[in-house]
């Protein structure tokens, strides 16, 4: 029985094992320019430590892969669970979130032993699947793309790593980051109204969250042709947006007081210039690229500055789907401008709280939490990001954070009624 | 130029101004049980204390209709803006919220004379209304039905204060309360989908955030006929659901776990057996009266025992329109059970996240302050509870509190796929 | 037994019954300019409400004195003790002193019936002791001067409530507060050392952290003969002390900067004017009246800054014994200036810890938990303020706050080495 | 101008180098049984990561020695001072200590450059005192005595981290703690009061906060001759002291509550047997040893609990020293049992506040906020404990914690009247 949405290809099976190995791979890679003090500390309580990434989507692997379908799998340290356990309660009790980082043992060492042993468990499995597969492949599949989503984390939490230095140390000289937009100004898209399937209904694979595919009616709208640039919101910023309460939702405003907020997150002044901390260390804030690390509050404030608001997670995904198949899906006129910065930049705020589709069944069995029990005070984020791994973009990719929460790569995409 | 949706109809001047009579009467005669006292004490920072209540809503009027409309009005008390401005930034600034029950003067006695002073204000302007009625009207409309919002809350925080009183005193031996249900059991009533129109659209007040009417689709659902029980939430405790992490949101669970909650708010168990504090005092639960006193979460997590889930907000106005019209709006057979407890019971928390409808615009001025701001992080509930004014309930109607509240009129009904 | 330290002295017993009386009385008569309202209120979590002042001291004749004593006394109300029990662990559970402000009821009334009640008892049981006076004599007294301690309270109290209030009001217009000396600079008064008899050893009433009456070694030293005045706190302030670090002991800066604290409190400025609110209202600060409520970190920075000292409570008692009997019982040189306002003005703070005298044991029973269970974190002030009653103050009185707290009535008074 | 108390004795020189040389190389040895990510954690507030004492120390030699005294001496990095100045305001902003954990850069590598390059600077200076010698010998002096003191702490912070982790791993096998002592039952050594020297006053090195040496009027007294042991705690727990609110002080027992204690720290029960967590891992108590990691709330209860008190810190000292002498400085007389584990087992609370000396003085410069500034709500603690370097305890020596705190190697030796 499939856990989450996918379907099993014949003759896929050798490249779903290629794409295991590699995206195992790519974990580590990504590690690369850290100390092994890097990677143990946790810089804020929604931040884990890297090492802590790389044994938790391990310990995924070995959980609810390995030591249900491999015949006699040895569990590497049965005090791991309780370590690398993230949320799960069938699973039993776990270290407390924020609690991650006083885990110096076991050590990067041990944890590195730890995912080569279920590297190798995951390599013996995939070599005698035979009527497994069907079963297997997709929990395989989940544990890939659970993985991506982690491997995203493990930037995100390592930038909040190295903003919470007072050094400010970059993680890497190569351009890591949303990138800049050769337009000065955006234009608007229109999209007609209409009932649009909506959600995840072909192959490939998906999350729970992102189905049933379901018919949804979506009023005519517009969207901007690319992401808020860091120059807009400096305009933003100057107009005294962060002393101006009338701008903001009242939960917004509240936050904005009580923390202090002035920019985005990772942005300071100095001597006049605004300069922003990425994973290519501090340096003065580039006008063209799209502004990043917003709450849904800035995002929200700053569409009603500009006249605008935020899109629903529907006019996105509608949106998004007309540019992907390159067919008006949306209806728009072929001629129009065509939608820049989707994905690969930064996340984009939706006005969508995240919340069930209709008709919509949590998986069976543990898996079922991985989605559903989230589904409430938190908002739909669309697109991805720079930090997102190739190939875990797609249209109906449902994102979601709280609206007070900026240590995501995230930023925003203008709408407006027609 | 109208502030809230309202049509100015022909004629109805003087019974506006007879509604205005009554409902500022009414408030006063809600506090007849509480000594001055009791009208001064905040009990917990959510609510307010009595005397605040008669003053705000008195203030509202003042502030946004005498003082712009009535020619040589004089402000009551000028240190009343900062004492009794609720969240209007547009006016200043005020008592922090947590602290009004810091607000021992002004006394009650002068509140009275507040109060009077304004209702004499009132009278004068709606003898001499004239030309000014198409502005005044729908502003006078806005006050009676905010002061109405105030009646409801006014009993829901008295009950606040008198169940934190360790005497557990009671504020009337009426029957004020949830009423029971006949049947032991629930039918569901079925409703087609489609789209409907959804929203408020014809004449008579309504909230800025029950408009634009527009069109949704629905799908089709089913509703219980009646609102979960004490009995039923009996079993749901017996069932062992406050232990159950698996049935709640994560959210929700964390909440159980900090805050201890293991029945209802104002339920307390003594020998064994289970008793509620309600405006009667503490007494024994009534296992057919609906619960209330329950939080989203807590709804949710029923929901999920009870293998079914919330309604979203339109499958309520669908289902409560096709009653109201005794129309198959909803395309409810008619000869289907009727939907009981609709209204007069308890707010019903639906599954949707009180978010603006599409194309909402809130009101020009200061009024756009009233509903607007609060659109994030809250779900919307639908129907009126016992408390709720006489008039102040229609299908289109959205009360909204955050998914941890509990201590409003709050209850459940079941909804499923069909 | 005794459980507090006590001589009772043959024909006194008509005096106490007096005085009793008196005490009793006084209690209202210090409620006159207040309103129910202001009476129920808890303006802040130290502080308590004065119908709670009221119905406390009452309790505490009640279940110390009356239940005991008094045959056939009917307790008032079984629920009181769960309201009014203070701290008494032995007492059973109590209302949290946090939530003080929640008891609307009992009201006012009742309270003021439990208070005639209780009376009723006391005089009763005065016109019968026979035998058990030795008993019951320590025990009124106590209870006249634990009354006596809420007096003060009382009026404490009040003044935070009425500083919270946004209006400021008055509690009288009578000059209420320490009063201004004529000096405009402070001389200083040199004392000897040696072993000195310090803590209560005489007759009349004391409280056990008084006691034992036992030797202490005191190394000379000079007092200032006078307060701080609220002059010399504005030159503080003028000098940048709430910006200077180094002035301060560690917790003090950290409660500076994490409060924002920039002069005592109940200080405002106002068109570059500093007011301080008091029980006649807020008036501009007299610059000749002796500075009151700041805290013993502020006290401490303030010595500091004026190259000085607080006094130990020894040096304190030493000095203040020598004034009383006029005598160089601290060998000051009688031609030397007197110290002026050891009594009656404001409490001083010491740079003593309040800490068990050598060989203190605490009374039996109940009253055991009087004093000696605050025996740690808490500093020592001596003397007493214009709001402690007549009669309630001596030279070996031991007075106790935390040092971040500043709503008593306390002051400063300098010491420094010979 | 000597910063602490110390006599620069002739010839001392070369001692100096050499106990600066082995100081300095024993922090390194401390760290043997860590990784790096150890050595960066961060495990609860009041602790700080190894790496980041092995820094502090090392800064401190730097700014307060080399940068002063050390002709052509270059600062290793000028970021350093933000990150490892500890609380000395005269050196300006620093990382706050509950944030030392996030400092993953700079790396174990480059502190240890760090430290090898401030050694190298070290011993350039002691080569080529000259006449500086009166000036830099002390300040040497203070620098070795404050990196003894984090190398007390380090030990007791790796605990924390290691009690932290679930795994709970050993820092070493051999036998580290506080030792067991013979004797099953403790016995009473008395001491005749009268007029002492207490403080330091002799050579030597001692801390500001023991100075000045002045007289003491010590009352009679007795001490137990051994700690509190383990078996003797037991007893207390089973006696229900945790559950006993009269044994405790007030803010004591409110902490026992808040907390959930019902142990020491790192104690934990495991099928009816109780473990402790130690730097040897965990294991089952050991009745003879002493008790370690109470709180002064817990020493305290524990004294009133078994008939006894704590000691001042006087009697202590006085005791202490009969002892060091032979000679009866307390009087002890010369046949009564000898007081044993004074030092090298656990710090023992004494129900003295951490106060000043009459007439303390701190040093002038930075240093003046080495001890003085943290004189306030601290209560003294005497000895030293296993974790103590050779070399550091003395009987004038003041330690000092709050009193709910429990991280560090604390213990209990009761003391009572005669």
């Amino acid at each position: 029985m499939l856990d989450m949405q996918e379907t099993a290809e014949p003759g896929s099976l050798a490249t779903l094992t290629q794409r295991l190995v590699a995206t195992r791979a790519h974990s580590l890679d990504l590690t690369a320019p850290l100390t092994p003090e890097d990677m143990v500390v946790q810089p804020m309580e929604d931040a884990s430590p890297t090492k802590w990434h790389l044994a938790h989507v391990t310990w995924f692997f070995e959980t609810f892969v390995l030591a249900k379908y491999l015949p006699g799998y040895r569990v590497f340290d049965e005090t791991f669970n309780y370590c690398f356990n993230s949320y799960y309660e069938t699973q039993g009790p776990r270290q407390p979130r924020p609690k991650r980082g006083v885990l110096s043992r076991p050590s990067t060492d041990r944890v590195l032993a730890y995912r080569a042993h279920v590297d190798d468990g995951l390599k013996a499995l995939c070599a005698c699947l035979g009527e497994q597969a069907a079963v297997v492949a997709p929990l395989l599949e989940v544990g890939i793309n659970h993985e991506q989503q982690h491997q995203e984390l493990l930037l995100t939490d390592v930038l909040a790593l190295l903003a919470a230095n007072p050094l400010r140390p970059a993680y890497s000289s190569a351009p890591l980051g949303a990138q800049a937009d050769t337009a000065l100004t955006a234009d608007w898209v229109a999209f007609d109204g209409g009932i649009h399937r909506v959600g995840h209904g072909g192959s490939g694979f998906a999350w729970d969250n992102e189905t049933p595919c379901h018919d949804a009616l979506v009023h005519p709208f517009q969207l901007a042709d690319r992401l808020v640039t860091k120059a807009e919101w400096l305009a933003f910023m100057a107009d005294g947006a962060y002393d101006a309460p009338l701008l903001w939702l009242s939960d917004g405003w509240a936050t904005v007081v009580r923390e202090g907020w002035r920019a985005p997150l990772y942005w300071e002044e100095k001597d006049g210039v605004w300069l922003t901390m990425s994973l290519q260390g501090l340096n003065p804030v580039d006008p063209r690229a799209p502004v990043t690390h917003v709450s849904y509050y800035e995002a929200d404030a700053f569409a009603r500055w500009a006249g605008a608001r935020l899109p629903t997670e529907f006019e996105w995904e509608v949106a998004a789907a007309s540019q992907e198949t390159g067919q008006p899906g949306g209806q728009a006129v072929s001629q129009a401008p065509r939608l820049r910065q989707l994905f690969g930049h930064a996340w984009q705020w939706t006005q969508s709280a995240y919340l069930p589709y209709p008709g919509y069944r949590p998986p069976a069995g543990a898996l079922g939490e991985y989605n559903g029990k989230f589904m409430v005070s938190q908002q739909v984020l669309r697109g991805s990001s720079f930090a997102t791994p190739e190939g875990h973009s797609r249209a109906t990719y449902r994102n979601f954070f709280y609206p007070h929460q900026r240590w995501q790569f995230t930023g925003v995409r203008l709408a407006r009624e027609i």
